[in-house]
């Protein structure tokens, strides 16, 4: 164990035996503090928005499909012109560092061994070159937390491209820091300084809570700004926090080259719906003009089918795999990927769909549960 | 603590720390004796309908948005030609002696420190004028009770015109009392006196059952009586109680300035629908004829934000601001104020409504939950 | 207490102070024996129907309505020629006597005091006759369970005539006893006698099982069947058990002069629907040709109002009635009758009823609960 | 008690007083070991498919019907040219030593007595000799996990038509294991030989995990293979493990005379739609022109009766047998026949339905559960 500022941070490195990524946050919480796992776990007011992002998973049924005379159905896909041996990616996350010691480069090392795709976070407790160095190769992403401070946004765009991220995520949907309780009733204020801020005036961000981050960024975000930060690099821009039609137009109109359909796992505006629920209409919407990639709620091989099959290109998650970071390291990391990608392979023979392609094109029906 | 009566009264004056209105509940049972708790929490019959005017609200979501260039939204809002700083007002409540010695005076203190519309019932345990003067110059409204006795009638709404209030609310949904077990288990009787029925012969409630107190008030009310207060009084009336476009309909007809979409926070029929899944029939039908006030369930910014979304033009609440009395005294109904509102205010960043007419027209959608 | 073949009675006699009907069983189950009491709660199968017969009731809404200009809402009816002061029966049941010592006339004795309407069961623990005398004048009816032999059921049409019936509940759903694991569970068998199969070859029913005594009556039961019998008695016949249109109409084309939407409070058929789900629809193909009974799952008095808004003309329950007998022995009953009375009287007034032809045309809304 | 390998069989020969399938379960765990107990009652995933396969029975109605004028129903009906007492027959399932020290031989024995149909696994614990011996000729069918190597596929079939079988059922949804979470924590692996593997070169599966079994057999099948198989043995060919139209007329298409609809009790794709509630669409595509077979999640006299209303011919289970199984043996297994033949008796008389012809005409109504 590594203790910072008084945070004990963990330190395992090790392979984990995974049943189920919903059995890994009841181990997680054993070992990340109170205050890490409230921020890391934790939704918004009631957290009914959180709850339902896993739950509407059920509301729609893949139908097994049997005499379809294959077997061995390849993970594999490509999007963004980057060949990738699964669909399922890690999601932007802040402040790993909460659930491990190595934060961000154990998460990179880890999913770039899964052979999956990273996101890294502007909040991150490792720098963007240092999480990038990780990847060893392997492709990242990087997200963008908009500041008030334009040469800010530059310098990390510019930094970004350097270490080599393969397009920029956007995010829009966090404006204002959604009203989450257990921040409020563990007073929660991050221990570790997050790297990307520690050159710039604003300040590191340890000892800040989650609220006076976000006000020092953007609370203001307009189609503009989508533009602005498209002309300015020549990497794809992903909007991220995309829940309607209406505002996935608006951002391919202003450039996006990917939508990221997302609710910021129920962190964010609560009493809005789950995120899966909205899915196949924005995908009706975006009509195949960008890649859509998908998070809120995934938890098991049949969420990422099923997201696939409503339309998403990649499928996102987080919590889970910081909770493997926590109890395995780099290696708890890859643990979860594979694990999810195992049960993924398995969706996809006992439905019947060899490949990514097929399962986009899967059946789904809609019964009355 | 105060004693009247054997009744044990809070007299506690505090800011408090709170995570969300509905935790109140628990701490305030802790402080409020049995009898009067179950008074104020208690609905009617197997409070089916008590139960469902929270849950209701998860019936339909607000849809994020996001690329709406807009921060620090405003809450402020002008209804009744009255300049509010927020569309969140207490609803009228009796006997609050029940829950703090001060009783709605504490609570019009509160109400009108966090800049927020008070209403007092007729049955009160402070009186018109002594509530009316704590606000201190912010407006409020009377709420009347019709009695038989049509004189008492005239001189309360005498009384209220003097004390300065700037509507007159008449309750027409309580011609009896609905069928509230708590308060028959408990054998229920008002320990606190009700100030404005001290003058007049029927006695001061004191000792008196609901059903008592009901059964002196009128309980045959129709449309003439509406006429006959509108036409005594030159504040503007608006009916409390209404469930049905007919009945908003009937009431405008008679000349009613203001419609209170309410079922009396489940206290009065039981099977009935929740309150909030009648409001957006009923604003249709009323048509921006004139305003609507809405109550029950309100519990989290959310709330508030699906009820004005739904044609609601102010959104009420009574049971949540009690027990902040109990808790803290003025400074207790002022805490809750300020959190809902708080919680009113990120919702409406999150969903990229930059003040309350944005709010109304904000997307709704009805998924299937 | 009245110890019968080792079966202990309770001899109770008084009046009760109920909150409520739900909360009866809890009491009864106390001091009524085991096997007694399995037999009076329990449903068929896993009891799906049983428990939904009353949460069907959730499924519509009562609209509250004010400015009705009313108060004091009258219950009395007139149904089958018969002026009464409720509209609320009692259903017939057999084997009262496994709740109180004096069984049915304890019953009719409550019933009559509370100006309600009793039905008496052939396999009632008293006899036609002394049912009938303890009513005290009181109008009563008489239900039949076909005999296969035909002597037997003349013979109890010409007592229930002689005893002053007004009326015959032929049951036609009943054919075989539904599968009640209860009784199957307690091994329950009759420990005292029914009397109106005392003068009968058959035996009076005491240590059998209710399908022993099932088997004995008639198993086969057709359109024909009721005609035999409407043509044997003057008496008007209502046929109990309908549960379809279908059988609403062979009935009436057979002759009935009344229906009984009924699912045996779901003793029965179990995996079929709640009784209150399909009565609107059988209402709507009876229209009005003859008057409806509904009981099965009837416990508040929104559920009595809902199922008179939803056609039916009378509604009747057994169960709380005799956990009320088992409490209170007749003194019990008409508490029983007069607390549901007095619900129904409260929900009349707040929907703006003033009797009960206007709850007949009360408008109720079905949300999406 | 027989112990092999370390692994405790039940050896118990007893009839069993059945309350009702369901309770089974409990009652087998405690003498089941857990490895075995898990593989018998585990589902895929987290199991929602699988709760949901009972549940979803919950979303129809059976109409109760009355005046039908009959008596003693009977559940004798005529399948695939064979004349059977009831429609209720046993689903092929594998290794039934883990439940009981004769395993499949005693299952026949107990099928046999109950005048129902057997359907034994290729992965039984005792021969298909054994087994079919066991039967004392009453008919049974033989269920084929095609194997990668089609001389052994072609010897069980020889091997099942020399033993008498009078329809082989080709399960067609198990070309790899589901996520089958019991066993991965249990590291389940057979602890008993599977006789009909044991001349084969692949092993006889003791000490091999069910995935390793599943990856010896083929996972690749086409409607090719059906039609070879077809093609190969002049016994019927039944395609088990179809839950879409589609997939049922593509089998027809290539030779099958039977289709087995089934999601392999909830134990294959998880996040599937519960079997019932395909089974309507998947009997109108093949519109009688071959009998379905219909298993997964029926526990209840009223799913039967349901299954068989929705298209059903022949209705399957096994799980409950196979605690009957353990708790008594073949009389156990009789025993659990009997008890849900019993219960469809009695709904068929309840729902006025004289034979099995009926029952597939009966009205079944949805409602809004």
């Amino acid at each position: 164990m590594t203790v910072v500022n008084g945070y004990e941070q963990s330190d395992r490195e090790e392979k984990l035996n995974i049943i189920d990524l919903p059995s890994l946050e009841a181990e997680a919480k054993k070992i990340i503090p109170t205050g890490g796992f409230g921020y890391i776990s934790g939704g918004s007011e009631d957290e009914w928005t959180l709850k339902h992002n896993s739950e509407a998973f059920n509301h729609v049924q893949i139908v097994p499909r049997a005499l379809t005379d294959m077997e061995k159905p390849s993970t594999k896909t490509n999007v963004f012109g980057l060949d990738l041996s699964t669909p399922i990616m890690m999601a932007p996350a802040a402040a790993q560092g909460l659930a491990h010691a190595r934060g961000e480069v154990a998460t990179a090392e880890g999913v770039a061994a899964a052979g999956a795709l990273m996101a890294q976070s502007t909040y991150s407790s490792t720098s963007i070159a240092e999480t990038a160095a990780a990847a060893n190769g392997a492709p990242q992403f990087f997200q963008l937390y908009m500041s008030k401070d334009w040469s800010f946004n530059e310098s990390l765009l510019d930094e970004a491209k350097k270490a080599g991220a393969k397009a920029i995520i956007l995010t829009v949907d966090a404006t204002v820091d959604g009203y989450r309780e257990a921040d409020i009733i563990n007073n929660f204020q991050f221990p570790i300084p997050m790297a990307n801020l520690m050159k710039f005036s604003e300040g590191d961000g340890q000892g800040k809570g989650i609220k006076e981050i976000y006000a020092s960024a953007a609370q203001k975000i307009s189609a503009d700004d989508v533009k602005r930060i498209a002309d300015y690099t020549d990497l794809p821009v992903i909007v991220k926090g995309i829940e309607s039609p209406e505002d996935a137009l608006l951002a391919i109109g202003a450039g996006a080259k990917g939508i990221y359909v997302s609710n910021h796992g129920g962190r964010q505006l609560n009493g809005g719906p789950a995120s899966f629920d909205v899915l196949a209409d924005i995908a009706k919407a975006v009509n195949h003009k960008v890649p859509i990639i998908f998070d809120s709620g995934v938890r098991h091989g049949s969420h990422v089918f099923k997201a696939l099959a409503s339309g998403a290109d990649l499928v996102a998650l987080a919590r889970p795999v910081i909770y493997g970071l926590a109890l395995g390291g780099a290696q708890g990391v890859q643990s979860v990927f594979e694990e999810l990608n195992h049960e993924l392979e398995i969706d996809m023979q006992l439905a019947g769909t060899k490949d990514i392609e097929a399962v986009k094109h899967a059946k789904l029906i809609k019964l009355h549960y």
